[in-house]
C-alpha cells in the first residue's frame, strides 16, 4: 500500500502554474491547466489530476504536445464549428472548443464542435460542466489511444472513449463522466501506484490468463462476455470513435500513435429551445431528489446521482488538503527539481 | 424449450396490416406500424417485434394507446421542436418526430426533437436508421416505465432506456441499439417464453435472493456491483432520462403509468457540417473493416460492428422466414380470431 500525503489546493495550484509556465505556456494558459488537473484531485478523480504530470512532461519535452501551438478553426456555421488543435495542450484545446459550443448554443440554442490533432484533454467531465454552468445542457466526448479490447478481439482497438454529461437544475446539478471501458487505464494505474488489488475483470489479463503481460487492455463496460453486456460498452466506446475520429477526419484510437491525434466532440443545447427554462431546472432538481430518496438494498449505502460523489469528495479535499501518492510525489518533485522550482511542504 | 414456427414476411405483413386497420388505424399508419415491428423479428430482434402484439393490444383496447390521435408539434425552431404525442401509437410519433429531426438537419445541419406523452416506439434503432439511411448521423433515445433498478437501490427507477445511434459509410453502416441495462426486458420474456436459461446477472432476483419474486428489476450495464461498472450503465440510463422525461417535460420513467407518458429524444446531424461528406463517409467504411478485421480471441467468431448481427439475421430469415414462438403464435392468433382474421400457415 502506497503512502498518500495531502496538500493545500494552493500549494499544488502555485506549484503546477510554476511548472506550466516553465514549459513556455503563458500566465493564464498554465492557470487554466492547473484548475483542470486539480479539478480532478479536488473531486476524487486522481486519475486525471496530479499523477498524469509525468505523461503531460513527456510528451510536452518530446513536441508532441506543442507549448507554441493553438486550435484554429477550420471551418464554422452559426451552430457549428471544427477544430484543427494544432497538437496542443488538450486542456487548452478542450477548453476554447466548448467555449465556443457554449457561445453558439447561447446563440443559436445548439452547438456542436468537433476537434481534430488534439492531446488529452484531462477529465471529460470538466467540459460538460462548463456548459451546465452556463446553464445549457453539455456533452463532451474523446478518443484516446487504443486501449479497449472489442468483443471478441484479442488486442485493443478502441480508447476508453469516455462519455461526460452536464446539465443543472435551479439548486441541485447532474454530472455523469465515464470511460466506455469498465474502468479507465488511470484508475488501473492508481491501484498499482496503491498496491491495491481489484476484484473483476479489468483488463484482459484478468480474463485470458495467456494475456498476462498486458495490463493495457482494457474490458468494456460490460466485460468481455455478450451476456453481461460487453458489446454494449463495446458499442458506446465506437459510438464516441465515430463522433470524435471519424467526424473530425482525425484519426481513430488505433491510428493515435505516440505523436498525438486524439480528437474529441462537444455539444452544448440551450433546453429553453423546448420549454420554459426554469420549470425544466426544478423538474430535474425534484427528479434527482426521488432518485435520492429511492429504496436502497443497504441503507448504510446512498444511492448517489452521478456528481454526488465528485461534490463530496471536494468537500473532503477542501477541509484536509488534496491526497497524492508518493509515487506521484517523487515524478513531481523531479520535475520540479529540474527547473529550480521548491516542492511545497505536506500538511 | 419453446417451439418456432417461420412465417413468410409477406404473410406476417398482411396479418398485421389486418389487425392494424381493425384496431381502426389507416392503411398508411397500420403499414407503418407493420413495417417497424417485423424489422425487429426480420433482424433478429424478437423481443421488439410480434412477441410484442399482446401488449400493444391490451393498449389500444384500453384506450393507453389512442387511434384517433396524432402527434402535435408544441413549439418550432429551424433547429428543433417539442412535440405532444397525444397518446398515439408511439411507432407513428417516433417516425413523424425523427422526419421532422432529418428534415431540420438537412435544411439547417441539426435537428433536435423531443417528444413527450407517446407511447412505447418499437425498437429505437429503426429511427436511428431513418437518419443514416438519409445520409445524416442519429440519435434516438426514449425512457419506459421503471424498471432499471439504480445502483444501490431496491427498487426499479429507470426505464430500459436505450440509446441508439446510426451513421452511414458509402457501402457500409454502423447501427447501435441497446438498452443501458445489461438487457431489455423484451429479452428476460423471450428467454422465459423459449424456457432457456440465462448464465448472467440480469435481475435484482439473480443478485439477491430476496427479491426472487421480481423479474422486472432489471440490472443497469455493468450489473449491480460498482467495481464491474454499475455506476455507469445507471448514469448512461439517466442521460437517457434527462434528455427525453425532463427536457420534453413529459415525466420520467419512474412516473410513467399504465396510462402512458413515454418519453422520446431525437437526434440528426449532417456531418457535411464538419468537412467533405464523402471522405468521411469512405474513412467510416474503411475504420469498420479495420476493426473487423482485427486479431481474434477465437479464430471462429468473428469481430461484429453494431449492426452486422442484424444484417446476417434478415438475410437468413429473408431466406427461411420469420421464426415466432408458439406462446406468442397463440396470443396473436387470439387477437386475429377476435377480429375474424385468418392466420396464416407456417412455412
Amino acid at each position: 500500500m502506497a503512502t498518500l500525503k495531502r496538500f493545500t489546493k494552493e500549494s499544488l495550484q502555485i506549484l503546477l502554474n510554476d511548472i506550466y509556465q516553465k514549459y513556455g505556456f503563458s500566465k493564464g494558459d498554465s492557470q487554466q491547466i492547473t484548475e483542470i488537473l486539480l479539478k480532478a484531485d479536488m473531486t476524487g478523480i486522481p486519475s486525471h489530476g496530479v499523477q498524469r504530470l509525468k505523461y503531460y512532461d513527456g510528451k510536452i519535452k518530446s513536441g508532441q504536445i506543442r507549448v507554441d501551438k493553438q486550435a484554429e478553426i477550420i471551418k464554422e456555421t452559426p451552430i457549428s464549428a471544427i477544430l484543427d488543435g494544432q497538437s496542443a495542450m488538450g486542456h487548452l484545446v478542450g477548453k476554447a472548443a466548448m467555449d465556443l459550443a457554449i457561445q453558439k448554443a447561447q446563440q443559436a440554442g445548439v452547438g456542436i464542435v468537433t476537434v481534430r490533432n488534439s492531446n488529452h484533454y484531462g477529465i471529460a467531465g470538466y467540459y460538460a460542466e462548463l456548459a451546465s454552468k452556463a446553464g445549457l445542457i453539455g456533452l463532451s466526448l474523446t478518443n484516446s489511444r487504443a486501449i479497449m479490447v472489442p468483443t471478441n478481439a484479442s488486442q485493443p482497438f478502441l480508447g476508453t472513449n469516455p462519455i461526460a454529461f452536464g446539465m443543472a437544475g435551479v439548486e441541485d446539478s447532474f454530472l455523469f463522466d465515464a470511460a466506455t471501458t469498465t474502468v479507465s487505464y488511470g484508475k488501473v494505474q492508481v491501484y498499482e501506484k496503491r498496491g491495491i488489488d481489484h476484484p473483476e475483470t479489468w483488463t484482459l489479463s484478468d480474463y485470458d490468463p495467456s494475456f498476462t503481460s498486458n495490463k493495457q487492455a482494457l474490458a468494456p463496460l460490460g466485460g468481455f462476455k455478450e451476456a453481461s453486456g460487453s458489446h454494449k460498452g463495446f458499442g458506446l466506446g465506437l459510438v464516441v470513435e465515430l463522433l470524435t475520429g471519424i467526424l473530425s477526419q482525425g484519426g481513430t484510437s488505433d491510428q493515435i500513435s505516440e505523436n498525438g491525434g486524439i480528437c474529441h466532440f462537444f455539444l452544448a443545447i440551450d433546453p429553453k429551445l423546448f420549454g420554459d427554462k426554469e420549470a425544466i431546472e426544478k423538474s430535474l432538481d425534484a427528479y434527482l431528489q426521488r432518485l435520492r430518496d429511492a429504496d436502497r438494498l443497504d441503507a448504510e449505502i446512498p444511492i448517489y446521482v452521478p456528481g454526488d460523489k465528485e461534490k463530496l469528495a471536494k468537500k473532503a479535499n477542501e477541509r484536509q488538503g488534496i491526497p497524492v501518492d508518493d509515487v506521484t510525489i517523487a515524478e513531481i518533485q523531479a520535475i520540479a527539481q529540474d527547473f529550480d522550482i521548491d516542492f511545497p511542504t505536506p500538511i
